[in-house]
């Protein structure tokens, strides 16, 4: 049984850059890619041993970093997401930064301040649950901002993701595609699962009133900030297995393509210039 | 084939609060409480598992936090621990901080004001790759401070410990407790091994000359802050197995002792009362 390749999954996934986008059109269930769910974990169970190795090269070269946003409806699995592709890796030179609504230190300053403040270091894998695309997405639909700042952002965006990329970390923004019953499924369960109880929150069921202009925004986010430097990956999420197996593929790629590798000094070290004794 | 418990661990590492503390005691090498290697591997892949268990109740509990703080010479395997001890962990909830000689703006403050910038939140487990305890080893061995100025950190450091646990924080501190034979072997081995030589550093061989100065700071620092809040434990290291299996017996232990669990809303959430569809 063959896996998808990395091509194979970026090329059905990504939003073209530069091309008209709609999110209708695509899948929140994918079952074209995987043979079946046992043949995606496995898929993810290599891809998750192979991110760590690479993790190991990416943290002792500190040379480049990766940044990896995840954005979703509530219960699209973001955390899940987080908690599966990076299951095997160290947590040394791993970064995440969840963010919430702002802060009165961070509305004081422009919506960008404190994402750049949470960017990972060269050597490091930096994860956003959530990011600066919630500027453009529930504070455009609960208008928390005036029109016209917020029509300014996305090429605000696509400067600032142009500066970190320039600058050697690689950006890989991850849309995960939930359907609305899928979603209720999972709210439902928040309350019927002790173990999830935690995670409940009834401002959910707010958000969830307003899918369809949600929709729009994300349409929209991922049309015009969709680049050649930073694109856009839809994933169909309503299978968890899939969703994460499709990730891994994607991250572990662009790692192979980053070809991070063990720093060797020049001139080389030689054992008999040392004391060790 | 019964593995030690808790209570043995904690009851041979520890350093007695209140008494004095001779490091020359301490083994650095320490085959009595394992049987051999491969028991101490199971013990180690078993407590791995449920210290991820752990943590995912005290991450959705969001009541205590856990500080492990890590100090040890060169080589004593401060990452390593962090790689095998979190192995299983998921990042979310995980905060890891290595600390270096201060920056300017550190040293603008006072020597305690970054470690207090990066306690780590409730919820979360924080784990510090050197730390404050740098102020009273490097910074005494190498005379960076006036010795008044370092006479008096053992009480402020006391005192600091105190509020972090009074507000909910438990803290860990182990000692990695390497032989100075051992430690010329690992700073070869990061000549002659090409994955190990981005870890190489000749000022390390510098600390190295230094050793007997360094073991009587931190015998003083074991002694005037193993505290009955925040207690020392010297981990004999030169197995790295070893040592692994017995930081990972004291983590479970007292995340155990901690007993977070997953919370549960008051009144209880009622399905009917939300709407689904």
């Amino acid at each position: 049984m063959s896996h998808p390749s990395f091509a194979d999954v970026r090329d059905e996934l990504i939003a073209k850059p530069g091309k008209s986008f709609d999110l209708s059109k695509r899948p929140t269930r994918h079952p074209k890619l995987f043979e079946d769910k046992k043949e995606a974990a496995t898929c993810l169970k290599r891809d998750a041993a192979a991110i760590d190795e690479l993790q190991d090269k990416l943290y002792a070269e500190r040379g480049q970093a990766l940044l990896v946003v995840l954005q979703g409806m509530d219960c699209a699995g973001k955390s899940g997401t987080i908690r599966k592709v990076f299951a095997l890796t160290s947590p040394l030179g791993i970064t995440i930064r969840a963010f919430k609504a702002p802060t009165e230190q961070e509305a004081a300053r422009d919506y960008l301040w404190r994402i750049h403040g949470a960017v990972p270091a060269k050597g490091h894998i930096g994860i956003f649950d959530r990011s600066h695309y919630e500027d453009v997405l529930v504070v455009k639909v609960r208008k928390f901002a005036p029109k016209e700042a917020i029509e300014r952002r996305y090429d605000e965006i696509n400067a600032f993701e142009k500066l970190l990329t320039d600058s050697g970390t690689r950006v890989l923004k991850f849309m995960l595609n939930v359907g609305y019953e899928e979603q209720g499924i999972r709210l439902a369960e928040r309350i019927s699962e002790p173990h999830k109880r935690w995670k409940f929150n009834p401002r959910d069921l707010e958000d969830r009133q307003l899918w369809p202009d949600f929709m729009k925004a994300y349409e929209t986010a991922v049309e015009r900030c969709s680049t050649t430097h930073a694109p856009w990956y839809i994933v169909p999420s309503d299978s968890r297995t899939r969703r994460n197996a499709m990730i891994a593929r994607i991250i572990r790629g662009t790692l192979e393509n980053m070809a991070p590798d063990w720093p060797q000094p020049d001139p080389p070290l030689k054992l008999e210039d040392y004391d060790f004794s």
